[in-house]
């Protein structure tokens, strides 16, 4: 509904990059060249990655503490919406939010008119668990002029009842701020386990997913790359991006195309085919 | 527990091959021959494809009717029931079960003791709605010398809920008689999204998945073929096989390794940590 090509036709952008831990004011100036080119790119909506301002890898509660920030007001949240709002763009990037006491790895979303919300990552991975509290705002979805928006980070892939929930909600387009690693006895050379638990999911609920991951190694860990724009058939639309270095994806999306598509045949619907009855 | 290699540890095989519709005879007398040859190689657990004694694109219903039985009391259960006891392993097949008056898309669990139970499909695909009666007897899981056996049957795999009810009911490996045809859209020379949803299903469960496919075109029905054996971290143990041929799959499970799989690090568990707090 942005653009000269019709009602849910736009292109979303997702930048793949390496943030540096700590460098707030550096990774933010990336972050705009980045955003920048995207929507000079024509992309319309722009998918950012896990903790982009702020880097992942952290040592202790006092230094993510200084990297976090209440949502929107605070440095990092403040110069994302700015920059969206700017550029007339809607924007979804991963943040270290300050919020009751706590530090959450939250997402915002940003449209031309400013803030529009936020998303608190609910799965926890790893040594998140001793830095993070777990997401409080379970899973929601914003109606925007670009379709109806959900957000998922990373480990929150692993979980089909992510997808299920967003879409039950609603959902046309899932953004997913993420910063993979490696997995246990993942063969580097095959399709990545990420990239594989994504176009599942894509197919499974009918959804455009839109995977912005990072790269590089922060402090010992390596992460993974393979961003990925994926229709709501499953198949990728743009990617899976390189696996260590920067790269942002564009890609067309329709999101007047989805209901064609989970109506697979005749017959099939693969949200009215589910079997309520019977899961638990 | 029935080999020398260790408690939990044998050989599954998937019997990829192409049934002839109309052909019961003749296609148990195939299904004899792969399924002894499976043993002979020192499969513990075969299974074979959705439909695999009948072919799979009827006419009427009076076509599937002759074709069909009671199960474990009709020929085709009884020769599959007697083939798995007389070699002492356990066998898995698709199979049309007449009951109730109707026709099932059905599965059934024989081993070395006799029959052990039975599954009937429970999401119908495309024509399929209009001969076959929707599964109403769940998704058991049997408890067997082997583990804890579930079982689905091709669409079934389409809905991650058919793989959490299972494993939530205690299964370790799954077995899948299929016949997969191409999806819309997919491009025939990369993965089949069959093959994306189960290893996403494998890994994001912590299960085994034994997915015996068919061959050939009936009628004008392709089938696809690629019939896959999936560890519980989801990668393959064995296939995918040919898309065209028949080819025996045979991979040796450790089901002993499971929950060493699900618990992916010092902090992550791929069922404890789920937010049922927040699905819906």
């Amino acid at each position: 509904m942005t653009s000269d090509r019709g009602p849910g036709r736009y292109k979303v952008a997702c930048v793949q990059f390496a943030p540096v831990i700590g460098d707030l004011d550096g990774n933010l100036a990336t972050i705009a060249t980045k955003v920048r080119a995207a929507h000079a790119a024509g992309a319309s909506l722009v998918v950012l990655p896990e903790l982009a301002p702020s880097g992942y890898v952290f040592e202790s509660d006092e230094e993510l503490a200084a990297l976090a920030g209440p949502v929107p007001e605070g440095k990092a949240a403040a110069f994302l919406v700015a920059l969206a709002m700017e550029l007339g763009i809607h924007l979804v990037s991963g943040i270290a939010e300050a919020a009751n006491g706590r530090v959450y790895n939250a997402a915002l979303l940003a449209g031309p008119g400013g803030f529009i919300g936020g998303y608190r990552k609910l799965h926890l991975w790893d040594r998140e668990t001793l830095f993070f509290a777990p997401g409080d705002l379970g899973l929601p979805v914003y109606d925007t002029p670009l379709g109806k928006i959900g957000i998922a980070v990373c480990y929150d892939g692993w979980f089909p009842e992510t997808f299920r929930t967003l879409a039950d909600a609603g959902a046309e387009i899932v953004c997913v701020p993420t910063n993979w690693v490696p997995m246990p006895s993942q063969d580097p050379d095959t399709e990545a386990m990420a990239n594989t638990l994504h176009k599942a999911a894509a197919h499974s609920n009918g959804l455009y997913i839109a995977c912005a991951d990072r790269v590089g190694v922060e402090r010992g860990q390596p992460f993974i790359g393979q961003s990925l724009i994926l229709g709501p058939n499953g198949w990728p639309l743009a990617g899976p991006a390189h696996r260590s270095e920067p790269e942002t994806l564009i890609a067309e999306v329709d999101i007047g195309a989805i209901e064609r598509v989970r109506q697979i045949n005749a017959h099939n619907h693969v949200h009215a085919d589910r079997r309520r009855d019977v899961y638990r």
